[in-house]
């Protein structure tokens, strides 16, 4: 009963079979393996992107830091809402790739960026001329740290702000999948036709081992991120056992259908939260991560049963009166079963 | 006939295994895993060192950087070989992660610094005050970039002298396993017990898929390099499949035993090229890599039948006259047969 | 009628005086000229701390800079007010020179960071382990960017919950003289003895042509800070020039004599402002500059007549409703005289 | 009897009146004062440059590592001699503001790179791929730090190599009107006419205060070049101080007249210097700066009646055999007397 994160399951059988049946003989390092090619091919063709530039490396964070730095100089600010991955749980990587640039938080309901705050803190920051940092690109969490989505308005209505200024935009897709099975969208729609110009594509928290996609629709600057990868200590010298994680990962829409599943098994999980007793959910989940506050003593309940899920604050204890709300997060992977689900939600209705 | 890199080859089927195993139900991420305790058990067992601060990364670029970062200030400068990977081949990482230091190049034969050299470059360095850098800490490459050996001796020499004047050593074991194996020591006699601070333990190059081992005999700077590591984007959320190759690659001294087994391919690869006639091998290989000057014919022959390896310079070419001599490097794996190696010495023998 | 900053103004006599008289003769450059020795004597004595260690620099931005970066790791984060010279004016400078750490922003009225505020914003930074930033030092900024003031009280309050989670704390003193002679108070009153660990005592808005002391109430840094002020370019060769201003600036208590002057010119403006028909003050001036609101034709008529200030937003035009108020800043320094100060009040009044 | 440094003299009473004269009333900040348009318009015209961009800085260090790292990306190397200021004197600022870049080290007599060896080392950099750093600029010191000059085919037999491989070019001219004295040449055909992209023009050491211009013939990175300033917090409030220097030093080639004199000054002592018993100059003195060999006996002599300048290496001690030649260096700047210098020679002949 492990609801800690996505990123705590285990790989899917069909992209662990792909590492196995790399396994064989010798391939070229640093991404001349011969499977990287179909790899690339793959990604464009979901994209819709015949020239878009795609690499791949084995973190978010290092998705999220190498693209973002990429389109940033060390004397801009980076925009991203305030409940944002590279805001919250990168530890400064975005200002460290950026050499120094900042980040700008930006507010808004249900972790989204509100369009005007965004459009204010753009207008704000570049009012002073020289002495102040100068606007650099802009982050989108897709799905929201939250379990929130943007729908496709709401991603276009940022990037033409965006685009108003001249600045760039990334779209944070370490849960891409699970955005773009619960909007029913392509990832095209998700990506450049919504204006976003850079995309982490993730794999690790959808059923891969560890291995993200970073695709530039405009590969202007393939290059220099190449450079920035090497630099970065991000080039994998056995790149195969990338490629076959993302192959196995793009054939037949493995990752839609993995996300589908999540989701899926999040909207069980949500359904059963809401018999609990007392049980609160300020933002509607639609994707697979939900925020409730439970009752203390259905924390403890599941819990002394060997659950696994973060409780907020960090230092929120299990002693104390029954009936407190506590604030917790649970997160369904693909893998997650009915009965798994069904036993949590047992438990914590007592 | 791949001999390009022994980063060109397979995992060993037992760490294969153990990343199969790995892949069962849930594991807390980032380096929480269950199996994370028992490598850093093996690895303070394999190293005598059971205060030793124990952390996986996946790149031997991401170990190097990481490591001599931890110990290095943004205004000092790393010493290290003019021939070693640190200058070389990671574009810049140990600068970047260094926040800016340099690199000071120290001489002597056979991509061995010479301890008079290094001490002349450290002396050097720190005679200008202020506006001088400083002194930061020495890095030695074992087994070299050449494919030669440091004696314990020899380690300890330049140890000394770095301990001389206060400054951290490193050693960059990317090639641990083959230095090891060939100097018929154990791996606490290759670093604390010569000197060293820290060590990268190289995984990659000898049979694991990508990981390494940084290992700090004194654990002082253990949260710093937590820290260092996330905010280079390195520290893994499924850490498991880390943990499981390391585990694998410890468990009864494998590491050790494809070490040696590359050792010996090499050596029998050597035997072959010293009956190619014309050949020259100035250093003699005393790892899994071999520098040699071939005829252009032979290198042609090689080729044309699907041999890899590079040459250098990097654009020599196969066209012109046949007894040219044109520098090349072999490298063996574990994985290389008998047959594979003597078919190629076959096809340079002509 | 320049009301525009406390830049804009000339040397006091003084000051230029002494950089006349230092241009004589040979002096050993980089700080070691004979003059320093008895700036860092008076430094001491004026801040009551005999084992300071004391650095000039030539720009307020360099001070704060090179300041903050001594007490702050690459992955931590600076407390700053949301208005501050640090995060609004400095180009990223302290995010650049601490290798890019991070700026938190705290709320507070008047610019004057809110106990409350800082010590949420203290917790929140720290409940994310390695995955976010980490605590560094405090900055606050006195007199404060809208020329409001901390007492001692509001000081100490910041500084104790600084030191109760291990935190350095700066002051940015840009405006120190200002703010010493509104309180009515000593230097070491507003500095360590509120527990300060390092002012940016500045001297170029008070009567000096560039010159700023740096002083570090515990030496132990000292070091370190001179190869920061070093590697960033900001160790002067002829160093006798800033010696000399910062000598003349701490003679007889100039500085302060200076501030009074200064406080003095913008009280007998705000009293003229406030007799403006429609004119709005929110902050209470407690130093040398006042945001006042001011109606359209106000500004009109006193900018038509030559005189400078700054309107906000930048972006703000003299075209339109003779009403509407608009905002902006006036800065007076110790050389206004009250013939131009009543000639900018006469013509805003109308 | 200071002959440590060209720093350690005083400003030119030309220069020190300029200062005097700006401390009139107020004036814009931040370069925006009435002298700088006047300054920019002397500088271009002395560089024969009318698009230039102009900017002043305080300090030597400043002037080269902002206008080096406009040129740099943070993964590339920046070539300069192995003895060169940004090398050996500036605590590694060229690596802290291009984010840590990298210096490549090229050799050559008399601190002048050898054509042959820039070559060596640009083409040694390009061969990596991904893997190694990339090309950056060629950096060229004119007057060399061991007083040597290049002569204009020198430094376009330099500029030529660079600009083959694309690279940019910069002048390190802190004794630059020592070595446009010499060479009885322009400023432009030491320059922009010889293929110099950026040049640091020194004004420190040869009569002023402190301040440099840098100047780029392209005037492409004119933006990007002041948010560097600002960034590194070499951006002036009252630069009208550092205006009117710069002013004074363009006016009537004074900057010529006093490179002009020092080189006198220096060919004086020389040849004072060649009649001391046992000396020996290796480097023939062709600009202000002189490094001989001479007798213990004769420095302690000097050294005894207060002479000053720097013996090598830095812990070389007047205690020992008389006869013993040890290295020294001296500089005259334009404020020598013909009898300081015969006074000098007198003591050192003994």
């Amino acid at each position: 009963m492990n609801f800690a994160s996505d990123n705590a399951g285990p790989m899917h059988p069909s992209v662990l079979n792909a590492i196995v049946d790399a396994n064989t003989g010798y391939e070229m390092p640093y991404g001349n393996d011969s499977i990287m090619p179909r790899v690339r091919d793959k990604i464009r063709a979901t994209f819709e992107a015949p020239e878009a530039a795609v690499y791949l490396v084995a973190t978010g964070t290092a998705a999220n830091a190498l693209a973002l730095s990429t389109y940033t100089n060390s004397w801009d600010t980076m925009f991203a809402h305030r409940v944002s991955h590279v805001e919250e749980d990168e530890c400064g990587a975005p200002e460290f790739y950026a050499n120094g640039a900042r980040l700008t938080l930006v507010d808004g309901d249900g972790a989204k960026m509100d369009p005007s705050a965004l459009r204010h803190a753009i207008v704000n920051t570049g009012d002073k001329g020289v002495h102040g940092v100068q606007r650099g690109p802009v982050s989108i969490t897709q799905a929201t740290e939250v379990g929130t989505l943007y729908s496709l308005e709401d991603i276009a209505a940022l990037t033409a702000i965006a685009k108003e200024y001249g600045l760039k935009t990334h779209l944070d897709g370490a849960r891409f999948a699970n955005a773009c099975a619960a909007l029913g969208c392509t990832a095209a729609q998700m990506t450049w036709k919504a204006g976003i110009d850079v995309v982490s594509f993730g794999g690790t928290k959808n059923g891969c081992a560890g291995v993200e996609a970073v695709v530039f629709f405009d590969p202007e600057k393939a290059w220099e991120f190449e450079l920035r990868r090497k630099r970065g200590a991000h080039l994998f010298s056995k790149h195969r056992f990338l490629s076959a994680q993302m192959d196995a990962y793009l054939t037949d829409d493995l990752w839609l259908k993995l996300g589908r599943q999540a989701n899926a098994n999040c909207a069980r999980l949500v359904k059963g939260l809401e018999t609990v007793k007392g049980a609160e959910i300020p933002d509607t989940p639609e994707a697979n991560m939900v925020f409730a506050h439970l009752p203390r003593a259905a924390h403890r309940r599941a819990m002394d049963a060997g659950a696994k899920y973060y409780l907020f604050p960090a230092d929120a204890t299990l002693d104390g009166p029954d009936d407190d709300l506590i604030r917790c997060r649970m997160v369904c992977d693909w893998n997650k079963t009915e009965a798994e689900i069904d036993q949590l939600v047992d438990l914590l209705r007592g």
